[in-house]
């Protein structure tokens, strides 16, 4: 397909545009399915999150840095809470990253979810899809909300880092979006401000609860401090020794057949909503007591 | 229906097993969906939402207080992020509610959406059905996270409260979350603290670039210390105001339908969901390049 191969080609607005007929939720993007699945598989994604002011934008910026460093294409995929009326995705601190804007081998873009019914859930394992097949050696997928989907939504990278401040709020604040379970690297970034041991501390003491194993995965504690790069070296450590252990156990491969399920998933959903017939009405006779919910919702998949 | 008709007078465990209903996305609910819809459109929806520390628990109880003097029933429906590994969810501070346990015009329930596709979007309004049957006078409705599915969320809400709490991180990294937008009242809550002017300043800069006009409401801005209590009663004005406003405005009738629009959709995708193929099996064969995803998503549908 034309637009795969001239994306894969190094061309950056190849590769946008077909961001967008994800986004948009495009039937267009039918006519790349084969390309992108000849090249499949290549790209390793790693997740970053957790709470604002943590410093997810100076590691990414960072890890650029980094991978660029060793000659490798690095993509960033920056997952944005759209607003509900204006449909916009605020860019933000994106401008921290302008200084990789003029690097042919760094793609960055934000992206929203207007067209999927699924929502970020449903489009970000297409977007891996894309960038995977436009040839990126290093994915960097980074969620700036720490809501259900954007946990869902990271939860899907290869490797996940959890990056964490030292005095940012109890650790209970942290658990309530259920970023700790999903963590494969934490990442205690501004390292160099007070409050370190106890945030080490309280991490541990959550590992502890886990019984290890031959095949468990116990997750690294690695200190940054991502506006001088100290540390970034050791993070760079983990995440390749994550990529090994998961490749050989096995969980690697787990990891991706569920991501392709929950697209499929998703892609399936984008067919059925443009089969589903007019909510709207359908709601008016509900709130008039004309026609119970359920029998409603019957109706609307009636002509599936 | 039986489970209905005990909850409307004052069966807690009723309540409870209805929502239980909800969150597990059971086939058993349809059989409550005429009674449910016999006894629609009495509770006020109010949306309480806003950035970790703000005091949303705090808002709350207050609330609750309040409302109870005036002899109403409260229900609070406060929605987790479920983790995508426990499928649990975190009931954190919960706690601070424990002194409306003991009254029984006093429902209190954290909600996740373990078994629906749509996850809490879909959720969230059947949610608001069963509450709004059961006999509640006001439903609040709090989001614990920020992120695209509790904006999401609170947005279905009749009223939606934005909390604030002065110097608490710039309007920007409020902003990602969309929240702004969807506010029918601010809610500058710990107005006992510095910082308080700037913050209104921020918001009446924010709120100048809306033209105005007959039909709109401008949303106003109101200052609380909820520890206190000081400010709840202007608060309930504002609620009040907005409430009057938005059910002579014809906005309430439209946020209404557009919330049984959403859930009917919801309603609609547990159907289907139940009736998808097996995306696991045909994940691996994507993966292994027998099958292109497009045309497995097609496979998928197959049989709706």
């Amino acid at each position: 397909m034309h637009l795969v191969d001239r994306a894969r080609a190094g061309d950056p607005r190849a590769t946008a545009r077909l961001l967008s007929l994800v986004e948009s939720a495009s039937p267009r993007l039918r006519e790349a399915s084969a390309a992108l699945m000849a090249h499949q598989g290549h790209a390793h994604v790693i997740g970053i999150t957790g709470a604002p002011g943590v410093g997810k934008s100076t590691i990414t910026s960072a890890l650029i840095s980094a991978y660029r460093g060793q000659g490798l294409r690095v993509a960033v995929l920056a997952v944005d809470p759209s607003s509900p009326f204006s449909g916009g995705a605020v860019l933000g601190d994106r401008v921290r990253m302008q200084a990789h804007a003029t690097d042919e081998g760094v793609f960055i873009r934000s992206m929203a979810s207007r067209g999927h019914l699924g929502g970020l859930a449903a489009a970000a394992p297409q977007a891996l899809r894309v960038l995977d097949a436009c040839g990126f050696d290093v994915v960097l997928l980074e969620t700036v909300g720490v809501g259900q989907s954007e946990v869902e939504v990271v939860g899907q990278a290869d490797t996940v880092l959890v990056l964490l401040a030292p005095g940012m709020g109890d650790g209970v604040q942290v658990a309530k979006a259920g970023i700790l379970e999903i963590a494969d690297v934490f990442v205690i970034n501004k390292a160099d401000r007070d409050g370190v041991p106890a945030t080490v501390r309280d991490l541990r003491g959550m590992l502890a609860l886990n019984p290890g194993g031959e095949d468990v995965w116990i997750p690294p504690i690695v200190k940054t401090v991502a506006t001088t790069g100290a540390g970034i070296d050791d993070l760079l450590s983990a995440v390749d020794r994550h990529r090994e252990w998961s490749h050989h156990s096995g969980d690697l491969f787990q990891r991706r057949v569920q991501r392709v399920q929950r697209e499929l998933e998703g892609m399936a959903l984008d067919l059925v909503r443009d089969r589903l017939g007019d909510a709207g009405d359908l709601a008016r006779r509900v709130l008039a007591g004309e026609i119970d919910p359920y029998r409603a919702a019957v109706v609307l998949t009636d002509d599936l």
